[in-house]
């Protein structure tokens, strides 16, 4: 991974019309997101998911890709008529869309030259000087276009193959983040929370997220922030309001 | 429900720095976008996930508002400083950010006068002329400006209102879905399935999906479109594919 930088941020696009149906619950968005922030320090900005259509992946790449750092794309790179990731990114950056050598030699290896079809000979083909996102579990490889990585949509997939995208990320400042849950309800701590968040405005990010466990209605109190100082201090200021109003704490 | 038009979609905004940064997993996502489908005929074309900071949240509101026949928000209608949610769709729609006084008075019976505090004021202000949206679960309800649905970020809450937004919606044509889950690789019959598209291109569109099941590979195929007549063709075309090649059926 490349040299530190401040803030560094990105975009994860999904195309599917199975996720946009509700057929298919997405776990990429958590999983990438995840990821990205403990193991780059990049955060994700903005999330869209869009159906299988040329036009629409083209102008949400464009727009994206210009928007921030990088952008994710998932879904779309298989062997079947659905799959037009590849295609829409080379028209998007309008560079040839081809056989990228590598890919092809890696993917005939992999399943004999006799198996070596038309479908599976379709996930070599990309935008023209795109580079590879190896892939650990079944070979086809993910590509880099610009700031643009492409991955499948197939979650085990894509998990065994993130890895493989870091040496290609510019590394960010880390947000840390710590988590306070207690037994109260919101309104109960909301004015004390927006009285901190003021003080800590530049600093600190401070999200507070209802739950329901042991049958009790409680809080998750989670301040993020890129300096570990800064959310200490926070945490002893959210400390004290607990304290205060006798509130039970869960865990911390 | 009103009548019924061709073709209606609607856009879903998730609006919540906890899905962006990971730590939560959406739930929203699919639960509207299949309810929104099985129950109102609405395709969902478009979803975003956007962090809470109200220039964003106000650009994406007008933005998609414009762009879709609806648009359903979740999250950031609680009483807490980060949520902002009626306050930005206020300033997006230029209208007064005020006490709802229906909902002012829902919520004021529900905590009784003495526990009715600030916090819980703050989920009675909305943008001037909403309708609101009753919430069976916890009272606070949920709020339509113009085309514009918003719901709180809270599954279960959420999912106990959906239904309440029904009246509201103008229904479209049920769009029908029918999956073959069979035993084999994608590339095997993506050629044919590549024919069958084409030949059905106006009237149905067909989704291939890898899945992994009982130390198997397999493909769902799903084909989708609001004839049923078309659906039951594409679906005779498909098994002559199935059978030809004698692919195992796990289920139709």
């Amino acid at each position: 991974m490349k040299k530190k930088i401040k803030k560094i941020n990105a975009a994860i696009l999904i195309i599917g019309n199975e996720i946009l149906s509700g057929r298919t619950q997405d776990k990429n968005i958590s999983f990438i997101a995840n990821w990205l922030n403990s193991k780059c320090g990049i955060t994700v900005n903005e999330v869209r998911i869009i159906p299988d259509e040329e036009k629409i992946i083209k102008k949400n790449v464009l727009l994206l890709s210009k928007k921030f750092n990088y952008v994710f794309t998932t879904g779309g790179i298989g062997p079947t008529h659905d799959d037009i990731t590849a295609q829409s990114i080379s028209r998007a950056f309008n560079v040839k869309y081809e056989y990228h050598r590598e890919a092809y030699t890696l993917l005939e290896k992999y399943y004999g030259k006799k198996k070596f079809n038309d479908g599976r000979k379709k996930m070599a083909k990309m935008p023209r000087g795109a580079k590879l996102i190896y892939n650990p579990s079944s070979t086809a490889p993910g590509f880099i276009t610009k700031n643009v990585f492409s991955l499948p949509g197939v979650p085990s997939i894509l998990n065994s193959m993130i890895e493989n995208c870091k040496r290609y990320l510019i590394k960010g400042l880390k947000v840390n983040s710590k988590t306070i849950n207690i037994f109260t309800v919101e309104s109960n701590i909301a004015k004390q929370l927006g009285k901190i968040q003021k003080k800590y405005k530049k600093f600190v990010d401070i999200g507070s997220y209802p739950f329901f466990r042991l049958g009790k209605v409680g809080v998750s109190i989670v301040s993020r922030s890129t300096s570990k100082k800064k959310l200490v201090e926070v945490n002893k200021d959210l400390m004290k309001v607990i304290n205060l109003k006798k509130i039970k704490i869960l865990n911390t």
